[in-house]
């Protein structure tokens, strides 16, 4: 779907591009997740669905991501829609050949209904959109940019959990300066009343000034700690990230900072509350002790995982107009 | 389908091979034609077909073609048929552990109802299908030789727009050597009555002395010309072709010529008439000026996509014996 | 499915993982081969099924397997299922980024009602099994230690030829060291009463004394021989099998054995009884002359990869509850 600049939901999903958790208010949100439960029950039915029955969305990953990638398609399929899917096209495909990748856009827009891209070019996503005439385009992560439908479905586990997304109590742990996940998950609490947001991370890896001023501007209260010791008490969820070894260039200075915070069942009773929900976008290498696995408390292997599904069908469905709105 | 020969279609499709476009009479276009303009109505319509239902078709692909694939893969989603699809065989299949192509071809015959093969190697569709018991195949490629659904989109554009296939002018623009595009097309136009195609290519990528003779045997008339001003101005269409590079040992030799021949609103402006269309077959690597894209009489990004889809429909739907015959 | 050790079909397959021939007994044989038989039908009739419509089977390769993946990917979509289908994972996903084997399994068994695995690693599946909490693992591969989908197939072969398993007599001949398909073979056959085997392999790719000593322990008799000429005249059945070039460290250790036994019509004129049927697992490379292939009972190419099929769809079918039992 062409467009000048980012859309704004309002409620109205229906052929609108999805790219940036920034397109999202309170509203829409609410829509999004009254659906997104009602998804939950259409998976679970043995009763096969017909929603997205003559659908075909193109799944065009032109980088490495199984989870995302069986996430949409489990969740098309789920509905009874098809995918094209295309991966590593730049190996596999008239990419190759030289095509450009408006070109590419516009053919594979011409066999489907919407298109799920993933490419590791900031702004991509963006850039497919306004190539794209008539097909929605939703971002599945450009680069370290935006990953719209995770942050999404981080916020529905919260609210599940929670009823709410305002006056909570939250910890981010891990990588604050390159870390997309964290900063989706910041910008969609500040949308809410009364959060607080611990941020506790590396020296090196802490959000950049930039993005600091930035959300403080936001109705959001952010509060830099330093050790695991000022981790609050009543905090409502821990959200853990990966240290992206990817992002370094010298990789001592990876291996100094990268099990700087480790989430162990001694720190979650030190540390965690009652109600404490742990999570993380995974993958993760080691800033989870799989002790904590067994945890009914860490949704990141259980509901964390599920919610993307269904999160995912609901958002297709609403884009694909299948849902009234 | 095994076979002494090319089997000639002769208006019924059912269980044939669809190897190349010499097997094709002007009746078995106008009946794939016919049926290809009622899938573009099952493709926009909301209700999904189910006319490939419990069908599974093969996409064997040795080769990189997002585009031919994705094609192929959605004509086959959209008639409610279902996929097997193996990319690059040769790298994640028995084929690495030094199994015979004849062997793959008769393991996945098994599985399903039609195989669809892309292979750089010329002939490999025939030779599939001498080996294949009973199982279809449809060429979606065989290096340089022939790749006849391509053909068949080209020809269906054309007679989407001017209603017939007689009586056309056209100019053919880029690689004749290689190019195995605009030969289909030759040979397609060459079955219908008074069509002229002028043939605009750099010095070295000029039709073969053998193909010319064997298409002047044929009923058209074709006109090598030099210059872009040698154009005619009532030309019913332009076919633009990509030189591929990789058809060269030489690199320079390759920069010599690829943008000899560009497409541009300028070229158009002087020498197309009201009517031309401007068709590629794609990917395109420079030999078109994006400026041109908007150009409503501009169809390589827009009907000629489409069509492909389209006809692949078609095809498909009358190779199974869905459509009565 | 989390389980302490190999749990024991006993008739019952809702559920449950398939990892190992040993888990069945006679019964369960016989049941899921009359249940193959009728999937023959289902699979020829031109009725959709829609036994598994609903159902989303992962499909995890971490090894090139076309046949085997195709021949899943195949069954899953003749009853109307779907698929998730993961291809080298190591490359292209979350694993590339250091996820854990445990952290995947977890991961998709949340997008699924069952997953296929097939992994270079001996006791992956197992591993698997032992992580999923509710999906379902089928091992389709587990490095050279089970594979028993394959068994089930040749078991199913033999059966559908002579309407029983017992007091039959086999000619197994290629690699018996390495060669996991063998050795199924072996185990199921020992289920049933007065089977012979005979077992013509090179020297250096005998049975392991222990395996030897193990199978011994088992109703059924093993006998090796040294030369073609001293192939029984009435056996049942020949299975013969690649010698696996990738488990030798020495090429030329590998081309001294290679050819050393080679199914020709010569050898099915002299040595076969009139109703041997020929079997294979496939790939093959060079141990059955290709003049073999035309021969009535050489089933390699013909009943054995269809009853794959069948096979895998019946299990499917048992497995996700879908047929009483």
């Amino acid at each position: 779907m062409a467009l000048a600049s980012l859309p704004k939901i309002k409620g109205n999903f229906k052929g609108k591009d999805i790219l940036s958790l920034d397109q999202f208010d309170i509203a829409s949100l609410q829509k999004l997740f009254k659906l997104t439960k009602q998804m939950a029950e259409i998976a679970k039915k043995s009763k096969p669905s017909k929603l997205l029955a003559g659908n075909i969305v193109t799944l065009l990953f032109y980088e490495p991501s199984s989870r995302t990638f069986g996430s949409f398609a489990a969740a098309i399929k789920q509905l009874g829609g098809q995918t094209v899917e295309i991966l590593d096209p730049q190996h596999f495909s008239s990419v190759y050949k030289g095509e450009t990748f408006e070109d590419t856009i516009r053919v594979f827009e011409a066999y489907c209904d919407a298109i799920v891209i993933r490419h590791p070019q900031v702004g991509s996503a963006q850039a497919a959109a306004d190539i794209a005439s008539f097909a929605p385009i939703i971002n599945a992560g450009d680069g370290p940019h935006e990953h719209p439908t995770q942050a999404l479905l981080d916020l529905y586990t919260i609210y599940e959990r929670f009823k709410k997304l305002d006056h909570l109590i939250g910890v981010v742990a891990g990588d604050m300066l390159y870390g997309r996940t964290v900063k989706s998950l910041i910008r969609g609490l500040a949308l809410y009343k009364a959060n607080t947001v611990y941020l506790l991370s590396p020296d090196k890896l802490r959000l950049s000034k930039e993005d600091f001023a930035n959300f403080q501007k936001r109705h959001i209260k952010l509060i830099q700690i330093e050790s695991e010791q000022d981790i609050p008490k009543n905090a409502h969820f821990w959200y853990w990230t990966r240290v992206q070894k990817e992002r370094f260039t010298n990789l001592k200075d990876y291996e100094k900072v990268k099990n700087k915070f480790v989430l162990t069942p001694k720190l979650i009773k030190e540390r965690a509350g009652a109600q404490t929900i742990f999570m993380h976008p995974l993958p993760r290498v080691g800033e989870i002790s799989p002790k904590v696995d067994s945890n009914p408390r860490a949704v990141y292997l259980r509901s964390q995982i599920r919610n993307g599904m269904y999160i995912r069908m609901a958002l297709l469905a609403l884009i694909l107009g299948k849902i009234r709105q």
